[in-house]
């Protein structure tokens, strides 16, 4: 069990280690010449992506490869992840976050003008401002896209790993999925879907980000018990019914 | 059956959701400092082909993963699918593609400045207008480019999950051919290769988008038609000749 | 073996139909509101990537899946491609090369404003021509280049082929890397490595492309050459020798 | 060993020509009408992973594919390595490194304006200095970031070779993480996590790169060891205690 609890919190930290700082180092940078250099949120969403998809083939043999309370519930609520072990997970990936977050502070503050305020700064999820775009999308618009989103992260995740399945890909196509989401929704609320990935940045930032942290928890929990009970329900076969040729 | 169609259901609604959901909400970001901060067409070109990649692996094994009209009629003509259940696969993609489009309309009116009128606007398709780069296509050109999108889907769906082929690839292969689909075409018509999609946005704009919907409908089938034949009787060995070494 | 030329035919015309016309179509969109919304150049290596990843899933296991002269010539240089196939082989890449192209041209004929003049107009390929960046590179350098990249390539086709690789993952790795190719080289040559491409273009704009063609074809056969020699007699195993653990 | 050391030779040679290549010769490109047209930061992160990518499955069959001096130290700390094959792996790897950048300046020196100085420039590693953006990170933050990313590098090739995970997929992981590192921390040190990626480009450049390259060397073997012994002790399984179902 220690082991497992290792990989989540290293797999954890590094999901916010590589998707936040990834945003916060690398998504704005002015060329020398003209126009846009960095990553973009693009850029931020790929990386986001690769943390699960790098982790979840290194480790995801020893944990499961979670890495996110909402998964953990949502694996639990679709009949594969057993109740004793959720809040022993749940705690090693805070933990895991908030250190990265950490390493991610202290690098930051390495460099001469720091910015920890404002709006959506240092990769905190928000909802109801306008952080991009100069469009802000409304809390009941937040809270939707919260829960589809993770909704479909675990109807990917249990449909991936299916023992039906080719599931040697699934960190392929679950990686890959956070990527899709951040795709979708970071000008809306900068991507949740992952309760310790929100917690370990408002940590550090306070204000709005905390004062806003219960939806990012609340919508992508309710989003994952959701998808799992979809899937579990309407989507998977019990094995002995009517098989693909 | 009602697995296979669920299956379709959201997986259709998925591709919606994340490919025209990636273009209404994040293609074009202005960034704080200078230059575009969003995931451009790029971006959304990735988009669509996660949102099949991830679903070809998550439920690919319960319906086949078509989530595609034109690519279950095509599959039809490759003989590689029942015509007995074309239809139901039809609906369910067109409801799970309609219910995507109304949470989509449901997020974007949650902003204070929700766009769903102009060419293109709600990520529409579209043909003889000037959408982007101040260039337009004439009907002609845009039907040939759904043709000939659709035509080599089909060939890349056929021949990914040819017997002799390593059909667990078949998942990438597919979804980044989307990918790629779109890398071409999204500043020609928007990228359609696919009735369901375009039926849904068109149902929430009307307009234009519907009254030029018939291509989208047309052109794609008939694509996924030719792209049928000529796997099955210009490209597909029976098993029994010449045999690569 | 017709079905053989029919794979490399298809094949072809989809990486030149895919690669070019992402280039001719898309790596260049100005957004509504401020910026570039196009796929860059980043999209377009990623486009010509792709066309081969899906191409080799597709009818690889048809025609082995080179769908360019310079790789059936290094093939044929790294002992494993038969000298009696290659003549056909070859005719048949550069007519779906050819038929690709003239897709390519009746569409953006069908727009208002085409544009087939001018350095590297249509996607073709050039040197000494400050067609990026007002930066040209000599046609030493050009040569260097396309020679070097192409050699990489068959290494990498003759690595990832070879008995004792993965080669389920063939496609994933020869694709991808030639979109790391593009990504190198376009600002220097448009980037070929692919005789068949570069004469496809240059037939339907003539002019400079077409008197700097010889260099497309040299360069990128010596390269090939080159590579399938390296891997043949510098890193190839004969079977018996020492094996990794 | 012979066809080892040619494939970490060829190997490493590919890394700096393909990751330092794109970066000088990609990343900035002005477009005709307006903005960036170039393959941005994100596409320089994605060129350095594919050429691990491609590479560890090309020749990864023959040498394990390490292309970097702290990549092999690790595999030692983490005991999968032989200390008796150390010095002659990276006496390869260097040497491959420089002839690749011994490549990249021929080409450069072939354009008309050749850019060898300024920080960063000829894509060397530095640190305190605000080669990104107008802003510039610490020695103490750049040593942080170059450690903690090589160590996950380490926990990454170490978890996805496991004997317990699925292997084959590890080239895919290996390299994408190599993105994701680069997508993290260009902006801060340019990226090195790879000693002899470093010297290489110092070679040619003197000054600043050279005077600064004992970081590129000491912090990435450090994080290098650091990982190893961490998957070693922390996170690896000895194969008989518990499995997971």
């Amino acid at each position: 069990m220690i082991k497992k609890l290792f990989a989540e919190f290293f797999g954890t930290f590094w999901l916010v280690f590589g998707g936040c700082g990834s945003a916060i180092f690398a998504s704005q940078i002015a060329s020398a010449s003209n126009g846009q250099l960095g990553i973009l949120l693009l850029g931020v969403s790929l990386a986001f992506g690769l943390t699960v998809l790098t982790m979840a083939y290194a480790v995801g043999h020893i944990s499961g490869g979670h890495f996110n309370p909402a998964v953990s519930v949502g694996l639990l609520a679709g009949g594969r992840f057993s109740a004793k072990d959720l809040v022993p997970y749940v705690a090693a990936q805070c933990v895991g976050a908030i250190a990265a977050a950490g390493a991610l502070y202290t690098i930051l503050s390495g460099s001469g003008t720091p910015d920890f305020s404002g709006p959506g700064a240092f990769a905190t999820n928000f909802y109801g401002e306008a952080v991009y775009f100069g469009k802000s999308y409304s809390m009941s618009a937040a809270f939707l896209t919260e829960f589809l989103l993770t909704a479909f992260f675990l109807i990917i995740i249990l449909g991936a790993t299916d023992k039906f399945a080719n599931g040697k890909f699934a960190g392929i196509a679950i990686g890959l999925g956070l990527t899709l989401i951040h795709l979708i929704s970071i000008p809306i609320t900068n991507t949740s879907v992952n309760p310790a990935r929100s917690l370990s940045q408002a940590v550090f930032v306070g204000g709005n980000a905390m004062s806003q942290l219960w939806l990012f928890w609340v919508a992508p929990i309710l989003g994952g018990i959701a998808g799992g009970l979809i899937y579990r329900f309407l989507l998977q076969r019990n094995g002995m019914e009517e098989l693909d040729s």
